[in-house]
């Protein structure tokens, strides 16, 4: 088996369970429960959980703690992924193959899941900042980097930018706002866990690395649009082109995009030089940035 | 003036200013910051942050803490109008006699609003809660009330029950959370700030108290509903009759509705002197009792 499927694997063992707790006997039966269930586990590859249990263990964490917030992450990444979906947003019907949470809950359910999610997400990690005051700063920053400075940013500028020509800046802060912030955390969370606060070197180190991932993994998806035939790709070739979307690959063209590409992997393997250098274990971290480089489709 | 304006007024004073700075230079002219910022503008009586700074001021909490609570509640109470209004949900076009959210920036930054100020409260509340710790449990409890466990959950009954004959159960359980428990707790949050925790006998009275309010007002509301005429009413009677919405004159029929009304009226008086006993002063606190009481539009 491939080493980064294996890994992925291993934190669905570590994962995935915990998905039982987040609703119990008193509201697990409400329409909006199973609704928010449905999507939280329709077949997602539990990158940003991942990238938390890679990190929380290299930093030798209180792995319980990081799987709190392993699911709020992933309870928020949800919520966006459900109303980004409904009609007025995106309207797709399918996600990862299976009916979106709208085409089997209807728009209204989809709608109050997304909210649901969301709420549920503040309610669990509040409930361990009130045994562990320490962790406000990580509870903090993870709505901080779903907020309007993060996520919901980047999804704004998605919407507004929707049919006209944008610059090379605002493509940029679109996508480090709206799948890198959520990256950020999952890769700082268990930094802050540590040491309740954002003084330390490694995780300059992290949030760089987050970065490299984050904008590499979206430039490559972007070339392998252009690029890849449909047998490799899986799915429809040149669907951005035809949509008129800007991405990296269309605005700078691909071999400008080629480049950037490169320069973020180097840095991203700079970055994990640094990480074994203040004394951890770069290995798993490794793995993802190397699938990230190699990955054909 | 009627000493419930005057009261709503100062409120108004207390509680307006703080919404400046829910965004700041970095994120105020995203569409979706606009969106929020219209609907937390839009003429809402402040019923909430009133209650919150009626008990705060009665329990001598620090007012400025209250301040943050009433701010993310305030907006918690908006991102759930702004959703309710979407053309999935109830498809409203007006609140308050204002386009709705949508009908002005579109369904796609009106559920972004909604998102925004969900995400936004817990951000505010979290930057306290890092310099109190001891706030955590006030936070969680507001989520929790907000959630799935609380006015989640009652909007899910409220969708779940449109078109169906419901039991008098489903009924009270449906306003118990969707409107009753917001107001808990706006009525409640201060005590949780005192205290950092729900053993006092005042908050066993305030919990009480809260509930009596919101049933009170809520099936003085069906009353009205039904036996005022328009002009009284200033907006359309009989509606509820004609939607084929359950209300508690409909359901219950005028007479045992205004004998339920009697009961949460007394009870509530009742707990107002028991505040008085505990040595609060139950003044502003009578003064919304007596309002729901006597008003009759």
């Amino acid at each position: 088996m491939e080493p980064i499927i294996e890994l992925l694997n291993q934190t669905k063992e570590w994962f995935d369970p915990s998905l039982e707790g987040i609703f119990d006997d008193s509201n697990k039966d409400f329409i909006t429960a199973k609704a928010s269930m449905y999507s939280l586990c329709s077949g997602g590859k539990r990158v940003r959980p991942c990238f938390m249990y890679v990190v929380g263990r290299m930093l030798n964490c209180d792995m319980d703690d990081v799987l709190v917030f392993a699911r709020s992450l992933e309870m928020i990444h949800t919520y966006s992924l459900i109303h980004d979906d409904l009609p007025c947003m995106d309207n797709d019907d399918l996600r990862r193959g299976k009916p979106t949470c709208h085409k089997v809950y209807g728009d209204n359910f989809a709608t109050l899941a997304g909210d649901c999610l969301l709420n549920r997400a503040a309610e669990l990690v509040l409930k361990l900042v009130m045994k562990k005051p320490q962790y406000a700063y990580a509870a903090y920053k993870m709505f901080q980097c779903s907020g309007i400075d993060g996520m919901l940013g980047g999804q704004d500028l998605d919407l507004s930018s929707a049919g006209h020509k944008i610059s090379s800046e605002v493509l940029h802060e679109l996508h480090t706002r709206k799948t890198g912030a959520l990256l950020e955390c999952a890769i700082c969370t268990p930094v802050y866990l540590l040491d309740g606060d954002s003084s330390t070197e490694i995780l300059r180190v992290l949030t760089n690395l987050s970065k490299n991932i984050g904008l590499a993994f979206q430039i490559k998806d972007d070339i392998l649009d252009l690029t890849a035939d449909e047998e490799t790709l899986g799915k429809t070739a040149g669907k951005d082109l035809r949509d008129d979307k800007p991405t990296y690959a269309t605005v700078f063209g691909v071999e400008r995009a080629k480049l950037m590409l490169e320069a973020e992997l180097d840095s991203a393997y700079a970055n994990l030089d640094s990480i074994d250098y203040y004394g951890f274990d770069s290995k798993e971290l490794r793995l993802i940035v190397d699938y990230v480089a190699n990955r054909d489709r």
